[in-house]
C-alpha cells in the first residue's frame, strides 16, 4: 500500500474549509448558563432583510464558528473536561494497550498503521474512567437529584432562543387550531434543567455523553424533546487522511445530524475512530461487534466475550458515546425468523444468531448483559439495544420474532437502569403506514417509555434508489407518534455506499420528517421557523426565504434557474405564474382593500355594498406589477 | 417571432422516441373484457429472471407499445369511439367557431398562429355534443344500471392480472397480521363492473372521460379503488413545436401520471390543448379561469359570465375530462382570509376573489352554477371543484375561510349529482400532519363521500427545494384516510417552473405516496409487487431487484456506482456490507441449517443441542462467500 497521497489530503482540506463557511446571512451565537454560568450554548441567529433575526438549533458544533481555530489533526476544544473533572469521580489511568489487531486483522503493512497512527499522535488523550466504586453515568447524577451541567446545556438547547418568536405568536382561537397532538408525550412549555434531570433519571431520556468525549456539545433523546435524526458514515475502502474521514463527519453535521454512527468496517478502524471522535461535537455510536467481528478474521462463531469485552473497553476509552447491542437476539428466537420473506437483516443480528446456532448456546451478549452494564457505567456509555431481528421488508414486519425481542429489549432496560445506565431502543426498518402506530405502542409499553431510535421505517418495498423519501413517511409519523431519533436512510439504500450528495439528501429527508413530527407534536415554538418562512414568502423577501430553509444554496439554485437577477430577488411574484399574475400579489391587494374599506367587518359583507366595488375600481383596481421584462 | 426550428422540433422527436422505450424487461399486455369483449386494457408484464412474471397498472399508453404506430401529428387511435357512438345520444356538430383570442389576446402574430394551427390540421375531429335532452355522463348511465365499456375498462384495470400473486399469497396468520386498515374504505377484493357502476351511481368514483376525448384509457378516481396521482404540465414559454408539448405529457404518464393537468398561459393555448389533448390517453384536466383571463387581458374584473361560459364549450369541444371551477369562493367568505398568515394562494382562488370585491356581487361561477352542469352533462365533463381558499401554509390550515369553502363545495356536490354530473373536491395544500386526519373527515363528512383530490399537502413549511419531500409524507397519509387522487408536488415548488427531472422527481415521490397509501389501505395485491421485490432482495436477483422498482434505470445506476460489472449482478452481496460479510447471506445460512436440521420446530431449542452444534461446525459453519476480488 502505498503512502497517502499529499494532494488527495489537500484537497480533502480545502472541501473541509468549505464545509466550515457559515450558512448565508447565519452567525453563530452562544447562550449562557444560569446554573452552570459558563456554558457556551450554540444557535445559529439567521438575520433577515426585514431586520428581524431567526434563531435556530446547530448541530454544526464549532466547525460554523469563524472564530473557531481548529486543527484536525489536535482534535476539536474540550467543552465538558472541567465538568467532568468538578465531579470528582473519575480518575486518568493507562488504558487497554494499543494492539496492530485494533486496526484490522490484515493490517499486516505495520509502517503504513504506523503513518496513520502517527496521524493522530496529537489526538491522544488519556482515558479516563470511574473510580472504582463509583457510577459516572448522567442517569445516576440524575436519580441522585443532581443537575449536571450536561443537564442545564440540554434544557438551554432545547429551548433556544425565543423573543424572536413573540411575533409570530398566534391569538388564542389559532393556537388552540394549530394546537399539537402529543400523541401521549408530556412536552412542557419550557424545558427547564430540572426537567432534563427528571427525564433523565426516569429513563425516559438519554444525554449520550461518553466521560471519554469531552469535545460532545450535549444533547438529548426523548419523546419529550426535539426529535433528533442519526447519520452513518463509514470508513474510505483504501484511507486517504485524517481530513478525509473528519470532513464526513462535519458535512453530515452541518446538514443537521445530531448524532452520528462510525460504522467503519475492515482496515484501520481503530485509529479512524480516533480520528472521529476526538473532532466530533456530536455524539458518537458505534457496533462494537462489528470490530470485535473483525478481530477474528469475520468468523462469527469464532467470537468470545473475551475479545467482545475487550473491544467495549477499547472503544469505551476512545470516547464512543453510545454501543449498539443486539442482546436481545436470543437463542429461542431465530427459529422465529426462518419462515420470514427476508430472514435477519441486521447485521449484528445475523451474527449473534450464526453464532447462536453454531454454538447451540444462549447469546453471550445476553448472558453478559450485566458485566457490559459494569463497563457502560464506568464511562456513561449509553446502550442503543439493537434490534437484530427487525424486519427486513414490509411482509415481515411486526412479526413474533420482532416482537419476541422487543419484550427482551424492555427487560434488558430494566437491568440497564438497576446499574443506571442510559438506555435507547432500537427500532424498524420496514413497516407499512398502517402498522407504525402498533409498533410504537408496543415499544412504549414493553420498554417502559425508554427511548424509540428507528430506521426509519420504510412504508414500501418497491422505491429503489428512493428508500430516503419511502423511509421518511414512515419516519415523520413515528416520530410524531413518540420515536426519539430517527436513523436517516439515504436514496442509495439497498444499492451500494452512498456518496457525500447522498448523504447530505438523506440528512435533509430526515430532518423534514423530524420537523414534521416536531409540529405535529406541538413542540413549543417549532412551528415559529415555518411562520418566518411563510410570512417570508408572503411577503415576496425571496433571500429570506431560501435563507430559512433546510437547505438555502439549493433552494435559491433552483428559484434562479428561471429567475437569475438580483433584481428577482425583491420582485413580487416568481416564474412559477409570472409577473402579470400572482395569487399572493392579489391577496395582498384584497386584504388591503379589506382592511382600509372596514371589509373584514364579516357583517358588512352580507348587504350589498355597490358604492365600495366602485371606488374599489377607481382607486385600487389595476394594481398588477405592469408587464416590463424582468430578465 | 420566428418560425419554428425544425432543429429543435427534431430533438423533441428524437427525445420522444427515447421515451417511448419499454421499461427494462417489460413487455405490454392486454386484458380483454367479458361484457364488452373488445376492451383491450394495459398492463406491463415484467419478466424476471427467475421465469416468473409481475404484472403491473400500465398508466403510459399506447407508447410504450413498440407495435402501435404513433404519429403526435395526427394523434392517437381512438379507444371509445365506437363506444360513444354506440350509446346513440350524442351528435355531431359544427362546434364554436375558433377565435384568434382563444390563443392569446396578444396572439396579433397571425402568421405564426395560423403556423402553429396548421401544425395541428390532422388533429382535428369534428366535437360532439349530446343529443337534446340528452345526458351522456358515466354517472347517468351508472344510475340508470348501466355499465358502460368505460366502466368494465376500469374494473379490470384496477383487479390486473392476478395469477402471478398467488405465489406471494401468505398464509393466514400472515394475512391476519398484515391486513389493511381501511380507514373506513369498502374495497371488495375484486372490482367487479358492477362495483364500478354501483360507486360511480353514489358518487364515490368518478370515470372522467369527455366524449369528445376518445383517446383516454379509461381510469377511476375514488377511496375504493386504487390511489391515483396527478401530474401539472404547462406550455413552454415559447412553443417550439408539437413534438415538445407532447412529449412533456409523455414523459410524466411514463413514470405514472395517472390524469395530467394542462395549466398553459399565455399564447397559444387552445393549439397547445389540441395538441395535448389528441394525444394523452390520460385524462386531462384544466383550469378554464386562466384562459378565460387572458381573453380578457389578464384583468379579473373583466370577467364576465359569457366569457366563461363560452370558454367552457371551447374546451369541452377539444375534449378536456375534468374542469377546475373555484366556484366556492364566494363574497361572504373573502374576509375570513384576511387575517391569515398568507392570504389566498389559489390563482383561480384569488381572481375570484378580486372579481368578487371589485363587483360586490356573489361569485358568478357559483350563481351559474347549474348553467355550467348543463355544459358539463352534455360533454361529459367532471367536475374538480376547486378549493380557491385553501391554506397556504402550515398556520391557515383547517380555518374557517377553508372550512367555509368546503361547505359550500358539498353543496354544489349534490347539484351537481341532481344533473349526473361527475364530482371530485380539490383540498389543500398546506397542513401540518395531526390535522390531516380532520381534513379528511370533514370533506367525507360534508362532500357527501366524492372524491378528495388533494395537492399534497405539505406537512411543514421550511424545506423549499424538498417540497416533493415534505408534501408526500401528508399526501401517503391522506390518501391512506381516504383521499382518491394526489396532485403531485415537485422539487421547484415554491420556487420556479419544474424541468423535466423535476417532473421525474415529483411523479416518482407520489408514486410512493399513492403505494403507501394502497398497501395500509389493503388494497387486494398492493403488496404483491413489494414481495416480489423484496423476494428478489433476498434472493440477489438484483436485476429483478431494480425492474421491479420505480424507476429501474436510476436503481441500477447507484448500484453500478459501486459495483459496475455484470459479475455483481449475480453476486450474492451489495457494496453496503462488501462480499464478505452479507447478513441476508447468513440468514439463508441460519434458514437452511434450521430447514435441514428440523430447528424450525421452536420446542427442540429450549433444549440444549451441542451434537447438532458440533455438525453445523463441521458442514455448514464457513458459508461465507470467498473473498475474490469482485470488479
Amino acid at each position: 500500500m502505498n503512502a497517502p497521497d499529499p494532494l488527495a489530503r489537500e484537497q480533502f482540506a480545502e472541501l473541509l474549509a468549505a464545509t466550515r463557511e457559515p450558512f448565508p446571512a447565519s452567525r453563530k451565537a452562544y447562550l449562557p448558563g444560569q446554573l452552570h454560568p459558563d456554558l457556551r450554548v450554540p444557535v445559529r441567529d439567521i438575520a433577515l432583510t426585514n431586520g428581524e433575526q431567526v434563531s435556530v438549533y446547530d448541530t454544526s458544533g464549532p466547525y460554523t464558528d469563524p472564530n473557531a481555530v481548529i486543527d484536525v489533526r489536535r482534535g476539536l476544544a474540550s467543552v465538558r473536561g472541567g465538568w467532568i473533572a468538578g465531579r470528582g469521580d473519575t480518575e486518568a489511568y493507562e488504558g487497554r494497550a494499543p494492539l496492530a489487531l485494533d486496526d484490522g486483522q490484515r493490517s499486516e503493512d505495520v509502517v503504513r498503521l504506523a503513518q496513520l497512527r502517527a496521524e493522530a499522535a496529537a489526538l491522544q488523550r488519556q482515558p479516563l474512567r470511574a473510580r472504582s466504586g463509583a457510577n459516572v453515568t448522567q442517569m445516576h447524577y440524575a436519580k441522585k437529584g443532581i443537575i449536571t451541567p450536561e443537564m442545564e446545556y440540554v434544557a438551554l438547547r432545547e429551548n433556544g432562543k425565543r423573543e424572536w418568536m413573540a411575533q409570530y405568536q398566534a391569538d388564542a382561537g389559532r393556537e388552540r387550531r394549530l394546537a399539537g397532538n402529543p400523541m401521549g408525550a408530556s412536552i412542557p412549555r419550557v424545558i427547564t434543567p430540572e426537567f432534563v434531570r427528571d427525564e433523565v433519571a426516569r429513563g425516559r431520556a438519554i444525554i449520550p455523553a461518553n466521560i471519554n468525549h469531552p469535545e460532545v456539545e450535549p444533547m438529548a433523546i426523548g419523546r419529550n424533546f426535539l426529535v433528533k435524526i442519526n447519520a452513518n458514515i463509514g470508513n474510505s475502502a483504501v484511507t486517504s487522511s485524517i481530513e478525509e474521514e473528519v470532513e464526513k463527519l462535519v458535512w453530515a453535521i452541518r446538514w443537521g445530524a445530531d448524532n452520528v454512527m462510525d460504522l467503519s468496517t475492515g482496515k484501520n478502524i481503530h485509529t479512524t475512530r480516533d480520528w472521529i471522535v476526538r473532532n466530533s461535537p456530536v455524539p458518537i455510536g458505534t457496533v462494537p461487534i462489528y470490530q470485535a467481528l473483525e478481530k477474528v478474521g469475520g468468523v462469527a462463531e469464532d467470537l468470545t466475550w473475551a475479545i467482545f469485552r475487550d473491544t467495549l473497553i477499547e472503544q469505551a476509552e476512545q470516547g464512543v458515546d453510545y454501543f449498539t447491542i443486539h442482546a436481545g437476539v436470543r437463542l429461542a428466537y431465530i427459529h422465529l425468523t426462518a419462515a420470514r420473506r427476508t430472514g435477519i437483516v441486521s447485521r449484528g443480528g445475523s451474527i449473534m444468531a450464526k453464532w447462536c446456532m453454531a454454538h447451540h448456546r444462549e447469546s453471550f451478549l445476553y448472558e453478559h448483559f450485566e458485566d457490559i452494564c459494569d463497563i457502560m457505567k464506568a464511562y456513561d456509555v449509553s446502550f442503543s439495544l439493537g434490534d437484530g431481528l427487525r424486519p427486513g421488508c414490509a411482509s415481515d414486519a411486526n412479526d413474533e420474532a420482532q416482537f419476541a425481542e422487543l419484550h427482551t429489549l424492555g427487560e434488558l432496560t430494566q437491568t440497564a437502569w438497576k446499574h443506571d445506565v442510559q438506555t435507547m431502543i432500537e427500532g424498524p426498518g420496514h413497516v407499512p403506514m398502517h402498522m407504525i402506530q402498533a409498533n410504537m405502542t408496543e415499544q412504549l409499553t414493553t420498554c417502559h417509555e425508554a427511548p424509540f431510535y428507528t430506521l426509519g421505517p420504510l412504508t414500501i418495498d418497491i422505491a429503489p434508489g428512493y428508500d430516503h423519501i419511502a423511509s421518511a413517511i414512515g419516519a415523520a409519523m413515528i416520530g410524531w407518534m413518540g420515536t426519539a431519533m430517527l436513523c436517516y436512510v439515504t436514496p442509495k439504500e439497498h444499492l451500494g455506499l452512498p456518496d457525500r450528495d447522498d448523504v447530505k439528501q438523506g440528512i435533509i429527508a430526515y430532518k423534514i420528517a423530524a420537523h414534521a413530527a416536531d409540529v405535529a407534536k406541538g413542540h413549543p415554538g417549532a412551528r415559529a421557523r415555518d411562520d418566518a418562512l411563510s410570512q417570508a414568502r408572503f411577503d415576496f423577501r425571496w433571500q429570506d426565504q431560501f435563507n430559512l430553509g433546510l437547505d438555502p444554496e439549493t433552494a435559491q439554485e433552483y428559484h434562479d434557474e428561471t429567475l437569475p437577477k438580483d433584481s428577482a430577488k425583491v420582485a413580487h411574484f416568481c416564474s412559477m405564474c409570472g409577473p402579470k399574475f400572482c395569487s399572493m400579489k392579489i391577496t395582498q391587494e384584497v386584504r388591503d382593500f379589506a382592511a382600509s374599506k372596514g371589509l373584514a367587518e364579516g357583517q358588512a359583507l352580507a348587504s350589498g355594498m355597490q358604492d365600495k366595488a366602485a371606488e374599489f375600481q377607481r382607486t385600487g383596481g389595476q394594481l398588477y406589477v405592469p408587464l416590463t421584462p424582468v430578465k
